[in-house]
């Protein structure tokens, strides 16, 4: 940028989330195989990553009010994880009610104007991503989320009862780590795409 | 509209929709919580909705490439589901995998502009939904895809044998049904706003 130049208001917001980004890097809190792609949009010109994981599976405490700012990670697993990890984490004390969760990626990218915002839509899109939509709209300010597909969501446990059994969680984990790894090959390829279509 | 005066692009859309839509309902596909809410947009000028689901409880045979087209309803229920229906058919005789998923709505709605499709956008996230974004932005076809959040999904039974304990899916039939109150009144909750602030 010309010294001397006024920053317009997305280069400002930009510059803070590129900030934030590269603290969060420093002290190890970013998902690896989510890195090199928010490096990419934070050394771009016209795009920055706000609130973004790649996706993972938890065991998750959650109240009756099911408020996630209330929520509680028992544990989280960025990776493949195993039924001796989790039926051990499931064992020891816990309260309220436990669920096993795995989660798809969700990425929150942020762009100079509406015309970056509708090519995002369309890498998203031709990668086979069908949860990607425009969720801001402002001048200066155009917020994109994309959110993969593979899910589980169930209650396992509930006060100090499990309910699910070892076998049955075994095998709900087995197709666990199987969506998780589906899950990362759709991150990749957009990455890609994203590296091919960009600037 | 005037005698003579040429159709936009917009209300070509719009009109094939309105009739997909009538024609639904005539023929009792559309779920009953949505029923309203859509025909609110099929008489607006600015609005249409197109594939829309109120939220359902659904056993779904799901094959190994986890294809949506491939997948096979084995029932669903657009209201609370009971653990003796849900059991009685987990034991008939099934094929490849069976999920049970609890899905929240799912809306997609077209809008004539992008001003109309930043106010729905508004509207949503007042009513306190996330998931809501413009995926398709062209003159002309400004489309939203809206989504409640309460969901649960995991696997309940593979080839013959049913992986789940009964004990365990009466549970996560009682969450189950819970989550999708609370879906209906997200959906009404919005339906009210969108009378309230549109047109």
């Amino acid at each position: 940028m010309q010294k001397g130049k006024k920053k317009t208001r997305f280069e400002m917001v930009k510059e803070r989330h590129k900030n934030t980004f590269y603290r969060a890097l420093k002290e190890n809190l970013v998902d690896g195989q989510v890195v090199s792609l928010c490096e990419f949009f934070a050394k771009s010109k016209n795009f920055f990553t706000s609130s973004t994981c790649s996706g993972r599976i938890v065991l998750l405490q959650v109240n009756r009010q099911e408020n996630k700012h209330e929520s509680a990670f028992i544990a989280k697993w960025h990776k493949k994880a195993s039924i001796g990890k989790v039926w051990s984490t499931l064992c020891a004390k816990t309260m309220e009610e436990i669920w096993l969760k795995q989660e798809p990626f969700i990425m929150h990218i942020g762009c100079a104007d509406f015309e970056n915002a509708k090519t995002i839509l369309q890498i998203a899109k031709a990668c086979g991503i069908k949860r990607a939509g425009i969720q801001v709209a402002k001048e200066g300010k155009f917020l994109l989320e994309i959110i993969g597909t593979h899910n589980i969501s169930f209650p396992v446990k509930k006060g100090g009862e499990i309910l699910v059994e070892k076998k049955h969680l075994k095998y709900v984990l087995k197709r666990a780590n199987e969506k998780l790894e589906k899950n990362y090959s759709t991150l990749e390829k957009f990455e890609n795409a994203c590296r091919k279509n960009l600037e």
